[in-house]
């Protein structure tokens, strides 16, 4: 395992400290989370915790299955008490961007539903200003290029996301565009622009949400509680 | 055929001499619309008018391909010049309601990339406020459930729509809950408040669009020309 492996185990072993007996929880997507669920495996095995997971993406559903975690969909659960998530950048405000793994239309479900959020991230994730990463932007693909164009006129410099030349799809057949605005000055006013735009499902930008970070580093993990 | 119906046509017929030769122009969805596109495939063969219309629904579309008109996708045309569609209420500042057929989403993106929109009805669809035929709204199947509890706690009176005891599912795949205000007194408000609601794809308040209504009356079509 290299090192920032080393350090994402440590923060997915450390983020499962914070769940309890009878809890309802969301489960994230993302190469952190995938370490952390397997650490709550651990724990649901060895000390019979009870909780129930809800998913995120059908990779996290798949994963958390097999290590034996109950799952609900979250139509299922009246409300859930925590959610531990990765990040692909969260600003030195505590703003944060998700979708790099393409879950962030479920992954905004799950965190608004949960009365407690919480990121996972190792610290080459904590930025000064967001913006970097790129931003990802669920669309609807009937009328996308046109929603392309609108952007790209608004100087968001976006990216159709293509794997091996096929469009990318989400786990609601929708497509992501990313966009390249560095630094994102005011974030609050590109959420509110995007998703007046027709055809725009959800965007990444995840604003005044997280109650919790865990931040990977070398000599162990960082706890910062951001809101209460 | 039935007086209403017979007043369809007679609306259909006129709103299909606003479309001139080299004309892209979308096609709506609905009851109305159908006697439209049914006009515009008669013009098409006998008057070989050189369009190319594009849908708002696959029954559209399929109606459309029938009858020999040229169809594109809205991603492979620029612009559209003209975008004729019906409307389920239309409120007496010529602000509409839309979704009855459950295409409301694909409605707008066409509508959006419209130079110019006409609304198609006959006069029951006119109305003082909006409100009484309900407001449908596309949602994201995966917690639904949350997103209905939330416009019931907003006063929203939500129903899922259903057939024969299973949800409608739209072309994209997604769910209809009709909301019940009535009247909708600040209607720029509530679609405001259903935009922000993670889980909600679009809804069917279409404000400071149309710009040409053409009304069906027992004595004849009235053309209103709404907006420059």
């Amino acid at each position: 395992m290299n090192q920032q492996d080393q350090l994402k185990q440590l923060v997915g072993q450390k983020a499962v400290e914070y769940i309890h007996d009878g809890m309802q929880v969301g489960l994230g997507t993302g190469s952190t989370v995938k370490f952390m669920v397997d650490a709550l495996g651990e724990r649901v095995k060895n000390e019979h915790l009870n909780i129930v997971g809800v998913s995120t993406s059908e990779r996290t559903e798949a994963q958390a299955k097999s290590l034996g975690i109950p799952m609900k969909s979250v139509d299922e659960v009246d409300h859930l008490d925590l959610t531990i998530d990765g990040a692909d950048e969260i600003s030195a405000d505590f703003q944060g961007v998700k979708g790099g793994g393409a879950a962030l239309l479920f992954e905004k479900i799950v965190a608004i539903n949960s009365d407690k959020i919480m990121w996972i991230v190792d610290e080459s994730k904590m930025v000064k200003q967001l913006g970097a990463f790129g931003l990802p932007v669920e669309v609807i693909p009937y009328g996308s290029q046109h929603v392309f164009e609108k952007m790209a006129a608004r100087g968001y410099h976006p990216v159709f996301r293509k794997v091996n030349g096929e469009f990318v799809r989400t786990d609601s057949n929708n497509i992501i565009i990313d966009l390249h605005v560095d630094p994102i000055t005011d974030p609050h006013a590109l959420a509110e622009d995007l998703i007046h735009m027709v055809g725009v499902v959800e965007h990444g930008l995840f604003l005044d949400m997280v109650n919790t970070v865990i931040v990977g580093h070398e000599d162990g993990p960082e706890v910062i509680e951001t809101r209460p």
